[in-house]
Order: structure tokens, then C-alpha cells, then sequence
């Protein structure tokens, strides 16, 4: 109702997130309702806050347009986003709040492959044989410390050059740098794979341009995925990253945790080489995931 | 730095939108940087309130690749949610303040043609001859009230089932129901064309299933849209309403303003029918328009 006691619609600047949420009272999806709600208070203030022109706005339409466009089967823009400006990040903090020394979450990232090989405890990984060798080990423990067995390492990461295996079908063979492992009694896992190295994430569409225009660099600094998961307890999602990588402190999805970064020692040692099945030298990554029930 | 005095960029939930805004340091745009730090704070805020689950990010996710698929040189979808969800009228209002008095602006819409066809006082826009006869008129005046000459009327409308012709080539005819009139030294207007009905925007993309998941109907209220300019006036787009359509007060597009709805009358007078030139009987409109130098 206006002042003068005719009702009213009309709109008006100053209520106009107010109106459009009134329009939404008929929702039945109570969820969507509030999603809704707070998408448009928000979306309105970032109007008001940055007063855009037309063309300025017409610009960010073009924009979301272009980012639509890329999407594809093997390609998603949006997610890109999401990543590169920390939302993936905030998601996965908010839905998996860990208890203190648990082992962190960070993104599953796009390149992860649902059933890899089952491979056994010193396999390798590196199945085109590119690279600096490196071992990785380590136990999967509870709360207190006490190993778990029967938990699956879920493994994966770029090659020597920066690529997953799925994006260079025919050009790596299939499964390279992937595969699951599963603990015995000693909860011990180890394997053998290639120094990862930092890369950068696909910027040759609307968010590449977007971050080249607000100075931002395209990398993701050395790391390798995992998925840990054992009967019984949460499965976690996570990376470990290599110290001292140049992208470290500025990775573009904002992935790094502390707890998650990892020392990688190099060794000169031609026996234990020749023990472990690799070539002198050789580098060597450790690090114990604690699971929670 | 954090605590211990080493610097990290770690991951921090509480401050996820700080990390990506001090990420955007370098940006050399200063206006970019000013837009996206008002996007992303409001973004990170939007995704702290809602907290969704994986499955609703993937599912906005979806939404906003679906809406990005929709659009085409023909078919703008994300324009199409922002004129839903009043958007559009927002940014209209932030840059086309007026003083109290002037005529009011609105969205112009996705179906004005730049170079319609100048038509001589009198002339009908209703090439096809269908639906009730209307009578448009008024004056084109200053802020004083003083007509203005050579004040051009682009004006354009749907047809009585509810598409413009460029939605329909091929069917109506081209540049039908549109054309811009010149005014004379007296600055009046008038023209005859046909009374237009309400009609709903294209709702069979992502955008119209969001608005039925809200509850809400896909319809704007009958109207004839105007851009009315004059030199050293500034041009106004807006719209004229009718008076008592069933959705004035609940506009899919937030586009009515009160000063904006206007009577329709119905006369039922051979004699002046005869003399307009339209069959008996038929309805008129009447408005004055007012610019601002």
C-alpha cells in the first residue's frame, strides 16, 4: 500500500531487493525460497556498492555469457570461477569441518577418474616413466593414532609436464599417475610416482581473461591428490603440496592448508635407490592422514 | 603472516573473501578491481548465509551453464534474469535519476529496432489491422511545460496475441506496430495503433523454470514502450501502461512506475471514429511527456 492508501507495486530504488523478494512469497520449495532471498539481497547491494553504467553491465552479461559458451562435456567455466575466486573452497570448508588435527579437506579439482587400478604397496604409479622418481609414504591412523587397515588411498596427479592423464588421451598412457592402494594391518602405505610440479589451470577462456585483468597468475603449486577413505570413518578429499613450489603462497583456487604442505627431501644414494626400484637420485615425500568416524 | 611470524596464505574459512581480494592486488584496472571486490565479498556472504551443500552448489552450478546454453544471437537468458529479478530496473533507476516531474524511465527490453520507420501525425503503426483500435495522443513539453518541436517519438508495442513483429518475421509484417513521429511547433503527438495486452516473457529456459519454482507467473502488463528525445534534451526510455491489467502490480520485469499508468477510454461514437479513421468502437490514451534538458 502507497501513502495515499492505493496499493502499489511500482518500483522504487531504495525497496528494490524488498520487491522482488515479496514477488517470491508464493514459493513452495521453502529451501529455494531462502537461496533466492539471499541471492537477490546480495546481488541488488553489489549494485548499489558499485553503481555500474549500462555498458558496464552489459559487460558482466557478455561475460557470463562467454563463461556459459565454454562450458562443455569435458570443460566447466563455471567451476573454473568458482574455483579461482575461493567459492569451491569456502564449500568444501563449510560441508566438512573437521575436528583439530584431523586431516585437512581441500578441491577434488576436475581431473579426478572414479574406478583407477587397484595397484599393491610399492607399485608405481608413473606408468610412462617421465620425470624426477619420487617416493611417497606414510600410515592412515585414527584419532588416537592407531592405524587403520583396509583404508583406500585413492591416488592422482599431473605428469612431469603439467597434464592428467585424461587430458592427453593417447598421448599418456591411460591411468598414468593414478591408482588406489589399500593398507594392510600397519595401516603403512607406499609408492612410487614422479616429482609433481606447479601448472597452470585452463586460461584460455573468459576466466583466464579475467584473472590475466586483475593481475593474477594462472597456478596451482606442486601436489598430489588424494582420496582416503577406510569402513567406518569419514572419507577425506584432500592434496598434499610440495614445499618450497614457487605458487605455494598464491595458488589460484586458493587449495593450500598448512597442515597439508609437505617436505620433499632429495637423496643421493645409490643403494637405497636400487632398493626402493629407482633411479639415483631420488626424491622422498612423507605424511600420515588421521581419519575421523 | 600468520602467528608464528611465517608468512601464509593458507586457506582460512573465516577470512575466505579477504584472501581473494588481496589476490587481486596487482590488478592495474582500479574500476575492475572496485567491482570485483564488492562480487566477491558479496558472494563469499551469499555462500556463508545459505551454506549449501555440494549438491546446491552443483546445482547453481548447472543452472548458470543451462542459462549461459540458452543464449543465442536471438535469446539473451542472463539478461532475462536480470530483468526478472528486478535488476535491470535497478541499474535503469542508478543511472536515470530525473528531477520530480520529468517523465519517468524504464527497461527498454530486448525488441526495439534502432532505425524504424518515420510516420506522419495521424499514421497508424497496425500494418496487420488486428486487435481493438487505440488512439494514442499528448504533447511532448519542458520542464516549464513548454511544448517542445522536434521532439521524436520512437514507439513500439506487441500485437494482440502478444509478440513484436521481430518475433515473428515472416507472420506480421515488418515494422509493424512500431515507428517513430516528429513533433510540430505545438509538440503534440498522435497516432493510431491497436490496444495492447499483457504477455509473458520467454519462459521455456532455465530462467522460466526458476520463476515457476518461485511461484511466479511469466507476464508483463500491457504497455507501448517509448524513447522520447529532442535536441539538448536528455531522450527518456520508458513505457506507457494500461490502466486495470491484471498485472500491473505484479510485472515479471518490475517495470511499472505509477506515473507511467494510463487511462485507456472506450468510446463508442461513429462520428469520431470517422474522423480518426478507425472503426467504432475504439479506445484512446492520452499523455504528456516531459524532458529535461
Amino acid at each position: 500500500m502507497s501513502s495515499d492508501g492505493t496499493t502499489s507495486f511500482a518500483f522504487d530504488e531504495s525497496r528494490s531487493a524488498d520487491l522482488v523478494v515479496a514477488a517470491m512469497a508464493g514459493a513452495k520449495n521453502e529451501r529455494l525460497h531462502q537461496v533466492m532471498e539471499s541471492v537477490i539481497r546480495h546481488l541488488h547491494a553489489v549494485v548499489k556498492e558499485v553503481k555500474p553504467t549500462e555498458e558496464e553491465w552489459m559487460a558482466a552479461i557478455k561475460f557470463l555469457t562467454e563463461t556459459g559458451h565454454m562450458c562443455t562435456e569435458r570443460r566447466q567455466e563455471f567451476i573454473l570461477f568458482s574455483d579461482t575466486f575461493g567459492v569451491s573452497m569456502l564449500i568444501d570448508a563449510i560441508n566438512h569441518h573437521k575436528p583439530s588435527g584431523a586431516t585437512e579437506t581441500t578441491v577434488l579439482g576436475p581431473f579426478h577418474v572414479a574406478s583407477s587400478p587397484i595397484r599393491q604397496m610399492g607399485d608405481t604409479i608413473n606408468l610412462e616413466g617421465k620425470g624426477e622418481p619420487l617416493i611417497v609414504s606414510g600410515r592412515v591412523v585414527d584419532e588416537a593414532g592407531k592405524p587403520i587397515e583396509g583404508a583406500t588411498l585413492d591416488v592422482w596427479q599431473a605428469n612431469s609436464e603439467g597434464y592428467y592423464d585424461v587430458q592427453q588421451k593417447g598421448i599418456q598412457p591411460d591411468m598414468n599417475l593414478r591408482g588406489r592402494f589399500i593398507t594392510g594391518a600397519d595401516g603403512r602405505y607406499w609408492f612410487r610416482s614422479s616429482k609433481p610440479l606447479f601448472y597452470p589451470i585452463p586460461h584460455d577462456g573468459p576466466v583466464g581473461a579475467l584473472l590475466r585483468n586483475l593481475g593474477r597468475h594462472p597456478y596451482r603449486p606442486a601436489h598430489i591428490h588424494f582420496i582416503v577413505s577406510a569402513p567406518g570413518y569419514q572419507a577425506v578429499v584432500t592434496h598434499l603440496f610440495v614445499k618450497d613450489d614457487p605458487y605455494l603462497e598464491s595458488d589460484v583456487v586458493f587449495g593450500v592448508k598448512d597442515s597439508l604442505v609437505c617436505e620433499v627431501t632429495q637423496h643421493d644414494d645409490v643403494k637405497a635407490a636400487a632398493e626402493v626400484g629407482v633411479e639415483n637420485p631420488f626424491w622422498s615425500l612423507q605424511h600420515e592422514f588421521k581419519l575421523v568416524r
